[in-house]
């Protein structure tokens, strides 16, 4: 029997036993969706450079406005105005204004901007202002986006979109971020054919080439498929050599488990050392964690759904290790439409399907025998029983970690 | 002033304008995922297309193991070894068993495996079961996870990484798609220079096109960036035209507004119509919808965080409608940590940081000035204060829409 590991012990094994790998590189700032930052970003300048205007109207000092009102407005000089793209020129002294669009440089002097809304232009060179304004109104100050020498972004960070503004407005054209680490996949299996192909009798296709490729990739790994390997240790062993050597990760899928025909046990161990056989989970058991020249080899089981959940546990854990990150993930509460039934001892983790109404979500548990593939399509996420769990009934609130 | 309409009379208006575009392709399967099906995928198929077992152990037919134990086996005459990826010959007759791996087809008169733990080999041609298996135990029978005929998805479904492995299992190696919308990206204003520069007395950054650019891409579009239009109405109607003739539909921020330079609702209205003028939200009022030549025209705020807000909450609905999908999105329950106040007779989006503390998620409201770009950077989502709301208390539950 397999000595097994709880998910818990597995990630605190690969956060001791593998490392950030160094490689950094720079990319333009329009590919940087999804790269991990490999330094601090600090800013060198002032973001605005200047006193900005976020309306359009006139610049002031504040307490020239005081008091001012429709029936009273404050009349004020026009000094200037302010031209987009060009700095602003002059001062804005006492009881004077400046004209300045939204966006334009707020000019020296003024300390507040009006809103054209609450002005009046009398023609004669002077306007009225019939609402009073606080200092700092309808402006930022230079630097009130980012000043010089302040970290926007720390190194590890995996940029997303919403990061992608505040780069550009420091004019980080070019980011220097982590080489993606490069997983190797392997499939074996006697019974497997590529995708393309009919099976004929007692083959399946290899779902799990294409299935563990698009995972790591969407994960941020780049990916080099090593096709299918027979049942063989040699060809197996020779496989994973090769991999080795151009991947830093690779992932074996297939013969994980204990029987003859399992080879990846038994090839992890000629070439390094087997940190752990089997994980206390469902599905997923049969699973091998390896360490071979420093670089880590998992082997998955062959069932397409055991190797899907094994490398989004597992793998991607390890894939962010290798690139110097972690992940956050923020789990959706759902509304547990079943009873489920559990009582392995081990974590069962359970796909579901999701559907909103009047604001609350509602989980179905996908229900399928092991091992199919179907059961992952159209799931949105999945939630995880306890091992010290029996059942959680219809009517719980479960956290759903999405898929995507 | 604007005549504004709410979020939800947005939505409403675009699902009523605007149709789905009709190009299909082909695309390799390993490069689907995010793509939009074209057409239904009907299975063609059986998988698998032989009963298959789920375990190392032996095919029997399930009532001869009836009523037997540890102390009492059932034995049975082994008539045959079962290799993966070749069919199962022969047929399991009554008192007898095969020797089936995983994944190996289960032969002819068998109706379950039993696993190898609960048997013994008497080395003699015979094996003794210790527990007795139900018909169907351990096996998937020939057509479990698809059967012919079955639709497994849906036109307009946008494919994800866990549905990549039904496809797979099907072997569907090219996957009919819809031709990913072309969206053109404009950014205007006499203040902006590229980001490679360093920004003039009263300049800054075009932040808008990069961070658009990453928006509509990752929502699934193609982009093509038309650079920075200096403001003025016929260099913006030149370019409006140029984009409207390659592109499915175009954003164009600043100058959405109703000042003298603000180009964009003029050239709408020359070119086509404008079906809106401001939006009830907070940032993002000053958004127009326009139709010119049939193709949605998006006219967007400036500053970068509204152009954010409103490409989310429309841009990409709009990007949807065109390639013939509906987006679902599962948004996380989040405590707030802080009051915030509201009462603008608009819709607010405002964006959290969200941390995770004993199984709770907290999110504190992002505090910015409007239009500083560093408010969204490090943020994980937003959530709506509705119009009619005057604002929350910490403590209240809140829906977080993720960004990423």
């Amino acid at each position: 029997m397999l000595k097994v590991k709880t998910p818990q012990e597995v990630w605190e094994l690969i956060d001791r036993e593998f490392q950030m790998i160094s490689g950094k590189e720079l990319t333009p700032l329009s590919d940087a969706v999804g790269r991990v930052l490999a330094e601090d970003i600090c800013a060198g300048e002032f973001v605005p450079d200047f006193n900005r205007s976020t309306v359009d109207g006139y610049a002031v000092r504040a307490r020239d406005t005081f008091g001012c009102s429709d029936s009273i407005p404050a009349v004020l000089t026009l000094c200037g105005q302010v031209s987009m793209g060009k700095g602003a020129t002059g001062l804005v002294g006492e009881d004077m204004c400046a004209a300045v669009p939204t966006g334009g440089e707020v000019p020296d002097g003024a300390d507040a901007m009006v809103m054209i809304e609450y002005t009046e232009d009398y023609g004669d060179g002077t306007i009225g202002i019939v609402k009073p304004v606080a200092p700092g109104a309808n402006m930022v100050y230079r630097g009130d986006d980012v000043k010089p020498g302040q970290t926007i972004f720390c190194a590890g960070t995996r940029l997303m979109v919403q990061d992608i503004g505040a780069l550009a407005a420091m004019g980080v054209a070019q980011v220097p971020v982590m080489v993606q680490p490069l997983a190797g996949i392997i499939s074996t299996g006697d019974e497997l054919v590529p995708i393309e192909d009919t099976p004929g009798p007692g083959q399946i296709r290899d779902v799990n080439s294409m299935l563990l490729r698009a995972e790591m990739m969407q994960a941020g790994a780049r990916v080099k498929e090593y096709g299918i390997v027979r049942d063989q240790e040699d060809m197996l062993a020779e496989t994973l050599q090769e991999a080795l050597q151009e991947c830093d990760m690779v992932l074996i899928s297939g013969g994980s488990s204990v029987g003859a025909k399992d080879a990846t046990c038994r090839v992890i161990q000629q070439q390094g050392e087997n940190l752990l056989h089997g994980i206390a989970m469902k599905p997923g058991k049969p699973t091998i964690l390896g360490k071979v020249e420093g670089k880590p080899v998992v082997g998955l089981p062959g069932h397409p759904v055991a190797a899907f959940f094994v490398t989004k546990l597992f793998a991607v854990p390890l894939l962010d290790r290798l690139a110097g990150t972690k992940r956050h993930t923020w789990p959706v509460t759902a509304i547990l439409e079943e009873n489920v039934g559990a009582n392995h001892g081990r974590a069962q983790y359970m796909g579901v399907f999701l559907r909103k109404e009047k604001n609350k979500i509602y989980a179905k548990p996908v229900r399928s025998k092991s091992g199919l593939i179907t059961s992952l399509a159209g799931a949105a996420g999945y939630f995880c029983i306890e091992r010290d769990c029996e059942g959680l009934s219809a009517g719980t609130e479960i956290s759903v970690e999405l898929y995507g």
